[in-house]
């Protein structure tokens, strides 16, 4: 008896093809981030992997992706979570900056401790920004727990407590599970699935708009370390892609 | 202080364009059904009557319709709860049958009481018809519950204990509901609200995609009878043409 949990990168949003900064500011999808979700859920029809449950987080890039993909499944009809515990990190006075202007202006050493250190966050974003969540309606009940800036461990540990209350009862009760969320919230929980190291989690990149579905024993220790991509050849184009981001 | 509910029908659908009976069929929303979705969805942001929460069907075509208006309001991030409840009508041995047809071989007095009558089923549908929704996961808990048939009075009745035990705490809680459903499950919702007779019931159409605002009291009584659509023009074509289905 196993378990299957599938991840899923929203597709590219409008700031992944600006190539900036996007954290918790909810921006929309591009033509082409909507075809990679809707093609996503025909991965998923074909593979046969249907969820019975979906959780997102609560940014639109996230919601829409899932909503797409379920639709091209022809699975619409399932039960539906929405939680700021699968937001992307946030990233702090960076959100709304040019990820190349970053590079040039601080270094490559400053840039790459910001986007890929474990434990050091950017600095944090002052609540009058544009970008700030300050105000933002639907993060109005997290009080002292809304963030300013992340690092990619404050993700975890505000992952962890979710994916303990909730979406492990779902697997545990044998849903297959479908999380749309967020190339850091999504790493996070990789790190926590295989047991990867604080430095080497710094090298793992998730493509976007291609389901990585996890088969877990009992445990939910995955029976095949680093799951499996339904499309492998996409998947590590769209890494180097993203492994460059920044970089031109 | 009052309460605020949006209930809004599904845009056009597949079998609505082809004048068939559609009742548990889970057919798509047409082209024109999704722009009228995205419609209801600017009519509701330009009215600023912004949903805290959205209720839907277990059928796509109104679950792609609360999709459509949420994005088009920029609210996709609410939670989202689905029910069996909210379903169409089932309408037994008539879904997948032509309207005119039906007609045509029944007469019109007959049509017109499986259409508008609110305690005479039509006849059941066989677990063997494709229309059937005997061997549809989506409902396998449902048991003894899964209807094969059923007049307005059955809808009303396994309606009403859901918006008891959750609708209706949303609403006390002061959230603004969408409810994203059907002809005949929000007529049923209607009669309840606006203490229709069972006679006078029969007149009443919702038309397709135009958002019906109710304000309640503190005993959830609709201030004003009948609530408010937010296109009163569009909404009294549509009603005079929904009157007339069947009809050519």
């Amino acid at each position: 008896m196993t378990y299957t949990l599938i991840l899923l990168r929203h597709g590219q949003s409008e700031w992944n093809e600006k190539n900036l900064f996007t954290g918790w500011v909810d921006v929309a999808l591009t033509p082409k981030g909507r075809e990679e979700a809707a093609r996503s859920g025909r991965l998923l029809a074909e593979a046969g992997l249907l969820p019975d449950i979906v959780y997102t987080s609560r940014q639109k890039r996230a919601i829409i992706t899932a909503n797409l993909a379920l639709e091209a499944a022809d699975r619409s009809w399932i039960d539906v979570k929405r939680s700021w515990r699968l937001n992307e990190r946030h990233y702090g006075a960076l959100q709304g900056k040019d990820k190349a202007q970053t590079l040039a202006e601080f270094g490559e050493e400053q840039f790459m401790e910001w986007r890929r250190s474990y434990d050091t966050p950017p600095p944090p974003l002052e609540d009058s920004s544009e970008y700030s969540q300050a105000d933002d309606p639907r993060y109005a009940d997290l009080g002292e727990d809304l963030p300013r800036t992340e690092c990619l461990k404050d993700v975890l540990e505000r992952f962890l407590p979710y994916w303990e209350s909730d979406i492990t009862v779902d697997i545990r009760a044998g849903r297959t599970v479908l999380l749309a969320a967020h190339g850091n919230s999504l790493r996070s929980l990789v790190k926590h699935l295989d047991g990867i190291s604080d430095k080497d989690i710094a090298a793992l990149n998730i493509p976007t708009g291609i389901p990585l579905v996890y088969e877990l024993d009992e445990e939910l220790t995955p029976v095949k370390a680093g799951g499996t991509y339904l499309d492998p050849e996409a998947a590590a184009a769209s890494i180097t892609a993203v492994a460059n981001q920044g970089k031109h």
